[in-house]
């Protein structure tokens, strides 16, 4: 069967917890047993963000502190004032960033860079636990 | 392997349009019969984006806000300035956003979230009709 | 075979160095002979971002010219300060901007418009040689 497709949940803490998943990805690809194609990783939602980054703490600080300017926690949104919500930011954030990354599969690795990994940013303002889909098309 | 391709077309007024397009996503990914895979949904130029958000008036007013701060649409622009065009903005936009996103199939669905809604962000300075592209890649 | 997949390299000159690569992909798209899908436009690494846009100077100067107020080149970075480094603003712009783009396969060409084109965006503080990997899955 060329599509190979299945899930995982991870707890996140929210207010933009960044959280390496490029092990889990990794694994489901491997269970594909498929060679070539592509890897879609999507988070479900619309108050998280799926990217890659050099996960150390130094650029997950510098991520956050430019999301920090970009779209403040503390600030006044309109999704705020019409639902009584504190999350504003969140979505905002989610919609800049995008839910949802394809990567390339090829020898049945995944190719991305060696200081280059997957990341879920859960912004929401409470923890949550996140549903991951790993969607693999290939051969 | 399974490939199903159909564009629509919608009507935009420009300058930060934001249209909700996941009933005409969800209708081409149904006429494909597909049950698990990809589906791309690609706006077709410069001057826009695709991306998810809580499709409600207020995070669509915050969308439009933060553009506004990244990339205002009465400022200097060296391709407005090259060119006399007035639409320097929305190319800065599209090209910070990005003009594609992917999206899981599962069980014959869009696998996205509750409460988050595919759009097509129409940045250009004058209203247009648009072409969004969907192709379902899966079996 | 329903999947293609080619890698080029490319060399760039680092600091916000622009490339258009919409040749090299339309000649992999091109050598795969398949008619409808999705092209996978992918660049190896965490400091750098695929995207597309009007490839005219203007275009790209306000691009430059943005991420430069989003992430300055020399500004403080938790990345820098750590690692003796000095990309932290290239890894930010990365992961802001994503390294990662799939674009529609119509009538076994790239379905972008007249005037998008397909660019990756090197972020990095020095002269790089940079893979780029096209994946193309369809029939």
């Amino acid at each position: 069967m060329p599509v190979h497709q299945a899930s995982f949940r991870i707890s996140t803490q929210g207010r933009c917890d960044v959280k390496d998943i490029t092990g889990e990805v990794a694994r489901i690809v491997a269970a594909s047993k498929l060679r070539h194609g592509v890897v879609n990783v999507s988070g479900k939602g619309s108050t998280l963000a799926v990217t890659t980054i050099e996960f150390e703490p130094g650029c997950v600080s510098d991520l956050k502190r430019a999301l920090e300017k970009i779209a403040p926690m503390n600030s006044d949104y309109a999704h705020n004032a019409r639902w009584g919500d504190d999350n504003g930011y969140a979505h905002l954030r989610s919609a800049l960033m995008g839910t949802t990354q394809s990567f390339p599969l090829s020898g049945g690795k995944l190719a991305i860079g060696t200081w280059q990994q997957i990341v879920l940013c859960d912004f929401d303002e409470r923890p949550r636990e996140r549903e991951v889909m790993v969607t693999v098309v290939g051969d």
